[in-house]
């Protein structure tokens, strides 16, 4: 029998009408004899609203009960959808992450799924039931609820499809696919119809809000294919898969990250304090990227490191930052107000022209540019806050606007 | 080392701030060295919006999903009580029903406890944490959600306490204790400082709302005294615990139920009917109570049968009601918009004299009796709804204000 994963967003299910018109669609599915189980988000701003309370009481609340906190918000909207389906005459049983065997370590407000046993998922799908799985959480080794981090419930979805063996992984949010840029900020965005695995992460990771880059790791390893999708204005859908390599070199997309923050330390102890600095930052659960650290002079004494946190879902960056400044003394400068322009496509830098050309076009157009950071797959570009949109802009009309190469089909 | 447990009411937790205050109460007791066990409701209407988000979805939502929607309340006020705790330097872990070891049936949304297994518990307050529990919740040996019906967290409360052979068990809320009246009808209501098991029980189920009749139940199995109390205004208390029997015969406390609709069969197959609209009732976990059955006749013709039903918290009452009909056909009638008033107290039908005495208080005040029913410790009259409020006022005034026999103390 064909077996699909969906996965619906907090915004395809924010209201109760909303939550109606998915549970029609499910039915739809249903209705075509296939084995459908659903991953879903919390409803609307629920998740906002619960961090809202909690930072009413702490600015540091612990991370295990934030967990048990945030789980809830799945679950309301699981209940409700299964409610939903049995007023449409289908029986659907709605499953925790913990019910659904999503096993994940004990780093709590970002666990990796480490295992999954869908074993109970699989035996309702047997009885002819839809099943309805809450996203985004799951249950430790100390059996603990976990959750996997902020859209994690693609990540629910990608493991699940993996798990179960499905035809299809379905992601359905409010857009329709992966765009080469954000079309709110990009008028002339182009949709992709096809994008890589490795493309697709890097997007994610600097900033697209589509998908989840774990979820694409996690779709890579197994190689699951992801369908992005609109909820309620089906037609034009993403898939990512994997590619043929070299496909098409070029920018395919520029993606932007407009809350960051430059850590720079310098000194004789500068080798030590970095590693004082990614201690704390760990113990802290903080990720840190774009990590350059350059060793020079025989004792060191001329070595420099950097780093950049994406601020914008930590709780309480202010205080951790005091204490990080309080624990290196001397030696630490850090550069507020920062966005990051990340320009992204295959075989990028086989050569150093798209490089260069940026370089140009920034300074061209006065852009400061604060710092560079390349992958192969991928150039960051760390400029003023306030000049980000400009700079996206700008990019998008260099490379993709101006681009007439076909996107890869299918 | 002394171990207490707490149950703390929705609307002592309504706000951030009343969340706030509570953790205070608890710090103040944990300073003294003492183990504490907190079990807590969802935060003042919490349940009410969950119920009426499921109400606008589903008539009549599946029972395990209306468990999986309701439970997520407690798991909200547990993590931000946790969270509070952590604010004034406790170590405090939140745990579920399930993880606190409630094992129920899978009778969803109105389960019993079948067993504590409060192994968790125990390890948590060996290490010095304060643990507080998700109330109104367990998990059946099949794993699903369960919860304990309205008023649930007292059972837990008391269930807790009795696995974890704690010293008290205390039952907070808005009010300081057990009256003899309901005090928003009736502004003479005297407070009540202790109260045996059998009459706390028979208030509870006559409609007093300060504990649940199962928790009252519960203690009086396992031998627990349970402490009523208010939250933030300390002082009185009720205690209901074991009492030398006939300790002050007479009527203690009048009690009401608002929402009370009675079923009627008749005719030829009425004990046949009765059989069939119990068996459905149960088949829809409807409580009935006020089973009156006559038969008379050698073949049952002139037998008569009839029971209660209190609505207030049943889905779709209407359209059971409509089914029950159908199924019966000929031979029922169902007299709606009654309310109950009960006189409690221990002895209290050793002879007849309040049952007359009732009818005659009423029947002076032109208030029709539509129904009576008694037990030892209380006698039941159905009036109808718009005359209820009158009839407690005459009953309180009649036997409680004017009683000046002393309570009994400790």
């Amino acid at each position: 029998m064909t077996c699909i994963v969906q996965k619906y967003g907090g915004s395809s299910l924010a209201q109760v009408d909303k939550l109606r018109k998915v549970a029609r669609l499910i039915a739809d599915i249903k209705s075509q004899d296939i084995d459908i189980a659903v991953v879903v988000s919390a409803m609307g701003k629920t998740t906002d609203d619960l961090v809202a309370m909690a930072r009413e009481i702490s600015t540091k609340p612990p991370r295990r009960e934030m967990d048990m906190l945030l789980s809830t918000g799945e679950r309301i909207t699981m209940s409700l959808l299964c409610m939903a389906l049995h007023e449409l005459g289908l029986d659907a049983v709605s499953l925790t992450g913990s019910q659904a065997g999503i096993i994940t370590n004990d780093r709590h407000n970002d666990a990796q799924v480490i295992e999954v046993r869908p074993f109970r998922v699989q035996d309702e799908l047997a009885n002819g039931k839809v099943v309805i799985i809450g996203g985004f959480q799951g249950v430790s080794y100390k059996r603990d609820i976990t959750t996997l981090g902020r859209g994690g419930s693609d990540t629910t979805a990608v493991a699940l499809a993996a798990a179960l063996d499905a035809q299809r992984c379905e992601i359905s949010s409010d857009v329709d696919g992966v765009y080469s840029a954000d079309p709110v900020t990009v008028a002339e965005a182009r949709h992709l119809p096809v994008v890589s695995y490795p493309v697709m992460q890097e997007m994610s990771m600097a900033g697209a809000k589509v998908l989840h880059a774990h979820a694409v790791q996690f779709a890579k390893e197994k190689n699951i294919a992801i369908y992005a999708r609109s909820t309620f204005d089906p037609g034009k859908e993403t898939v990512i898969r994997r590619l043929s390599p070299g496909a098409i070199p070029g920018v395919q997309a520029v993606v932007s990250e407009k809350q960051i923050e430059r850590i720079r330390l310098y000194g004789a102890d500068v080798l030590a304090h970095f590693k004082k600095a990614v201690a704390y930052l760990e113990s802290e659960q903080i990720p840190i990227k774009e990590v350059n650290v350059t060793g020079i002079g025989s004792d060191g004494d001329r070595s420099t490191a950097s780093f950049v946190v994406s601020i914008q879902n930590i709780f309480g960056w202010e205080q951790i930052k005091a204490a990080l400044i309080n624990k290196i003394g001397a030696g630490i400068d850090i550069d507020i107000d920062l966005a990051a322009l990340s320009l992204i496509g295959e075989g990028l830098n086989r050569n150093n022209q798209a490089l260069q050309q940026v370089f140009d076009l920034l300074a061209d157009n006065a852009i400061p540019i604060l710092g560079i950071t390349t992958t192969s797959f991928r150039i960051s570009l760390l400029v003023p806050r306030d000049r980000i949109k400009k700079s996206v802009q700008l990019c998008h009309d260099r490379w993709v606007a101006s681009n007439r190469i076909q996107q890869p089909g299918n």
